[in-house]
């Protein structure tokens, strides 16, 4: 069994095509290729944090994946980071232990920001400017793995702090982008057409009231049954509400409140991997307002993990 | 983070007081002092496997364990053994991993053999002859497990293969005990007072006509929906049946049969952690018939990863 640290991840990361891997991942899921169980959860209240535990495989292919993944808001008071995990693969017929990926929860992180990429490639209009709203690592990854699907690199950014937006700002200059900080949400989505919701917000950000045609909106901070990003009557504005998985947004995530505020047209509400595989159109016109709201399926980690663990086996003798 | 291999624990194992610490553990679980999620499933189909996830916490203690098993009965085929996995262990503050345990499953059938072992030693009267169904591992760890609380070296086996029958008896001479090949099940309840159950069997076999009073039986194989050791009426018998989780015991193993079947007086069934404590006196009379049935708990496994750590902490300069 091979036990690849940090280091090593990042350096395989390198030159990966993960739209192309993690894009299969959500074809394999939306065509019931996979076995994927519900979310294994865990809480902790003193001090407070979860613990979740994604797990699944893909019919007939080499591995199965158990992802770890915990949140611990207090950690950077003792200056540890929020997030811990780690990814292990076993041999799909023998249960037999291949690797153990100690990526300190950084491959969820990356195959977050690659389905939002994802989504804005195949559900976005030609982007003008983007809205990115919240400034922590996952909006920067956001905003980061756009590049390699847009030329645009105007962006407005709004957080609840602003010393924080600051330093969003200077962060993805670095990265080429030419950053305006937003006085608010609405001001935001009046002159982007692409928006970008991560925060960890449990209280709505973005109203019906900031909804502009043309607009594609994806939402990833949500991804619990507490956390929420978008407000009342958004998602009924849409003409496709996309989902990673609709068995999971049942439970979790924004799609779950409007189905119970009875605020969603479910016909409308379509899983990626059918618009993946063109078995769904996807945008059909312009002034098409389309959201998608993700909450993580298995199917990505056990793509990222496997991907990098395939090509640790190729490249063994340089380590 | 430490990384334990199986030679590390197999070392770290001896002298390790495992039926206090695993006392404590059932103890915390019954007094609702513990966090243990319902047991995640992973299941395969071809070749037939699964995989259990067991995981959770004592409240105000330092860790959270998450255990992963696999069971592939075809392994044997290709040389390799049927269980795989390994136990994690985390801070409970900060979500930071600590350790992995990669005992390839041992731990889990060793925490197993001593849950039979204090089932044995509090509800057993004085063992003149032990009854073993089933040959396997868990059948000779039970047995083995057995020395530390009784002098008793009397045993009948009971297997559908003889040539593991005759295996059985020449492994456990080695450990000091008479084996005699029983022909049937019958047979052996006739002549035992303490009966263990240690297959992976999913029809019965010990059936209502088997019983002795005075008789304790604690069946250890049925830890799934599908498998059963124990025949309908069996045990109403008992004056108590004793679990290690009342709340598993609803959906897995003979207690979930006895509850669909209606054979089974609910008053009577008790949960190990109230016997260990005293709350309940457990056996009052010697001719009660008392039965066990125990399906696996994480605290076990949280309570032998911790112990096997917390020594080796004390003893990281030797390794």
């Amino acid at each position: 069994m091979e036990i690849l640290d940090k280091s090593k991840i990042l350096d395989l990361l390198k030159g990966l095509n993960l739209e192309s891997l993690i894009s299969e991942g959500f074809i394999a899921y939306s065509n019931k290729l996979t076995v994927i169980p519900p979310v294994g959860e865990l809480l902790f209240e003193n001090p407070p944090g979860d613990v979740h535990i994604k797990y699944g495989y893909i019919r007939n292919e080499k591995y199965y994946v158990i992802k770890l993944a915990s949140g611990f808001p207090n950690n950077q008071d003792l200056g540890l980071t929020n997030s811990q995990g780690m990814m292990l693969l076993f041999e799909q017929k023998t249960g037999v232990p291949v690797s153990i990926l100690l990526d300190d929860g950084y491959l969820t992180d990356i195959r977050t920001a690659v389905a939002g990429q994802i989504c804005a490639k195949v559900l976005s209009n030609r982007i003008d400017t983007i809205g990115i709203i919240g400034t922590g690592i996952q909006a920067r990854l956001q905003l980061q793995y756009l590049r390699d699907i847009t030329t645009c690199r105007d962006v407005l950014v709004w957080g609840r702090n602003v010393e924080h937006s600051k330093d969003f700002q200077s962060k993805m200059k670095e990265y080429g982008f030419n950053v305006s900080i937003s006085s608010s949400v609405h001001n935001l989505s009046s002159k982007s057409n692409l928006i970008i919701l991560a925060t960890s917000s449990s209280e709505p950000l973005l109203f019906k009231e900031d909804l502009k045609p043309g607009t594609h909106i994806t939402a990833i901070g949500a991804d619990t049954h507490l956390k929420r990003e978008i407000g009342p009557g958004v998602l009924k504005q849409a003409s496709i509400v996309i989902t990673d998985s609709l068995k999971q947004c049942i439970d979790r995530g924004e799609i779950s409140h409007a189905l119970k505020e009875d605020s969603i047209i479910r016909e409308n509400i379509v899983e990626l991997g059918k618009i993946l595989d063109l078995s769904h159109p996807g945008r059909t016109k312009k002034e098409e307002i389309t959201i998608a709201d993700l909450t993580g399926v298995a199917v990505q980690d056990l793509k990222i993990a496997g991907g990098i663990f395939e090509k640790y086996l190729g490249r063994k003798n340089e380590f």
